[in-house]
């Protein structure tokens, strides 16, 4: 896998992980990336309607628009139902940020993730902000990586080195998040340094081009998060040329990278699914469009049928054309075609001489593809989901995430 | 529970059931319904898209609007994705029930519940027929109830004695389903028999009414199923007056029998749901509109997060509100109030003092209710759902249901 291969930060960036005390074992529990550089930033914040105050005050920051130089996450703590106190909460992390690092409280992210309704520990934060801005270092991308994340079983990383205008840039994400996962944004925390230079504008498009085809194609659970954010930081540091225009050549090689960080962080996302132990590829093709494909794809993805099924490698391959059926896609059952793994299953009727044994066998494997071509018109669309086990009922049952 | 109770059928009504060899085990497996006087009937068949050949049938017999004299339901095989076979299949089973009952082909409605994408073994269903017909009997009730289950654990029945123009009139719903449980419309099987007599479009317009709130408002998994209908006969046998007119006392008072057998088999569904250890109300009040509140409710009787927090009696209330946020009601997180049990736990912030031990007592209960009031307008809602436990993996990820 790619996540696991160490990397350094983008230049001008710097990273740390400590363990504050949030968390009762000693793991990591709060992480910092710093940029001396003043960072244009872009972010997309989840779209559920209750939002956590450090969701809340990145949004203010996002319309705000000044440059970051610096990110604090929290990851046992959401701060989200916490009431008026919660604010209060954020920005005072910002300024002991702001304080130790003697800059600004308004170029501070502060990101949360963890239990819903609980306030946080003050006195805990704050020493953690003391640990963590004192051990920032230039690399300290491994320690970020671990201290961002709550049910996680491993870390997500990615990393991209990418030539605008023939002069090399780097760029490397960092994500968490293997419950609570589904579109739309944001549905867990992610952060993407680069050193490249882009203008902000730019960078605002190239984020939300990237997300649409990574973290937007990603669903575990189909419960959106109140708390997680994307946000993606360009420092310049690395003196290549800037990207000032969307479309042109040096934005497509910027946005092939950020692309690539983003589904691979999407993908490590699914992997790590809880209780997850198949990675799923759900393919619509021939939808009437590509909105009604990605309709039918997340409602074979989201189904608890599809997804117990690929987890007991049952070969019930009825359940896929059904999801499809009530996604509110067009869908004409003697016109489908349903493939599991290459194998042509029902092709607007099931394929005669079909083999049970065959098909178990493609669902006892790791890795497995649905494909659905519903040949009513262009329309396609890819999403990744994990099946569903006695694993998730156990994690998200028996302890308060 | 009321729907133990074994009862008659109501006046001029037969049933039975039957093995006919379908199920490998000697379980009941056809169900048949015969009526002497033909009876007008009303029903709603699902919506999803993808439709199997019986349900497309009783759509087209409910176009044309005859009476109904028999019924008949298999519940081994779906016959859904089955291509033009499957139409053959069903057609033809309607033609052997009625050379049987010498009746016409038109008055035999055809269900079948079970496995997707598999044809309907012919002899063995043409053999069921013949079974079937023969034991038709007025105390057949508790047999037909016990054929039409698939992995349901428990019969579902109800029963009410009502009064139309103070002359007695007799309602007996019988249902089956207990996975792919989600509205809209007709997520399971249900018969409800009724010797009342009444008019074709009030006895429409009742079962609509009577299903918006009773089957329209559970869940289990949110998979709708292709194959589920449910469906009200009325032969008049009883001799009560005639209900020729929606609104009048009559059918007010026909209603509230229909509602009250309908809720009771929904509610039934619910407690036999998939691996279900609770049954869990969730009521929206305040919200913008009813349409608002019934979304919000649904988003939380079908969250996973939830599920398994009441499965686990993890006392992560957070998660409701959660769930609220994304439904697509507005939602104020300031303003909302979350009780679970009655035990009020957020007010606009977390109740200062909850206890995690008192709440956590609350959720080891069988029954437990989530109430949630935004307090934006007058909207409210019910809902019923059951919790998401190992069991519910375990019977669709191991077995082909």
């Amino acid at each position: 896998m790619k996540t696991s291969i160490p990397f350094p930060l983008p230049l001008g960036f710097l990273a740390s992980g400590v363990h504050a005390g949030l968390k009762s074992n000693s793991k990591l529990d709060m992480g910092f990336i710093y940029t001396s550089r003043p960072a244009i930033w872009a972010g997309m914040v989840t779209r559920n309607a209750v939002k956590s105050a450090p969701a809340r005050r990145t949004e203010a920051l996002l319309k705000k628009g000044k440059p970051l130089k610096a990110v604090v996450v929290n990851t046992k703590y959401a701060n989200d139902l916490t009431g008026k106190q919660g604010y209060r909460d954020a920005e005072d992390t910002a300024k002991w940020v702001a304080q130790s690092l003697k800059i600004s409280p308004d170029e501070v992210l502060v990101h949360s993730t963890g239990v819903i309704g609980v306030p946080v520990p003050r006195p805990k934060i704050k020493r953690g902000v003391a640990l963590g801005t004192a051990a920032l270092h230039s690399e300290g991308g491994p320690e970020f990586a671990r201290a961002i994340l709550t049910t996680d079983l491993v870390v997500k990383t990615s990393a991209r080195a990418f030539f605008p205008g023939g002069k090399p840039a780097w760029m490397a994400g960092f994500a968490k998040g293997s419950g609570m996962i589904h579109p739309n944004m944001a549905t867990m925390l992610a952060y993407v340094l680069t050193d490249a230079a882009i203008s902000k504008p730019v960078l605002k498009q190239a984020l939300r081009e990237a997300v649409a085809m990574s973290f937007n194609r990603i669903t575990v659970d189909g419960d959106t998060s109140p708390s997680d954010s994307v946000v993606v930081l360009a420092n310049g540091a690395s003196g290549s040329k800037p990207i000032t225009r969307a479309g042109g050549a040096d934005y497509q090689e910027f946005l092939k990278a950020l692309e690539a960080v983003c589904l691979d962080l999407a993908q490590a996302v699914i992997r790590d699914g809880e209780g997850a132990t198949k990675f799923v590829t759900v393919e619509i093709a021939g939808a009437k469009t590509n909105a009604e494909a990605l309709l039918a794809a997340m409602a074979v993805a989201k189904s608890p049928l599809v997804k117990t099924a690929i987890f007991g490698a049952d070969p019930n391959w009825g359940r896929i054309l059904t999801a499809v059926g009530y996604s509110g896609a067009a869908v004409n059952e003697f016109k489908a075609i349903v493939s599991i793994g290459g194998y042509r299953l029902y092709d607007g009727a099931p394929k005669k001489g079909w083999s049970r044994a065959k098909l178990k066998a493609i669902l006892q494997k790791k890795e497995i593809t649905i494909w659905v071509d519903l040949r009513l018109g262009k329309g396609k669309s890819t999403v990744y989901t994990c099946d569903l086990t006695d694993g998730y009922i156990d994690i998200n049952g028996r302890y308060t995430t």
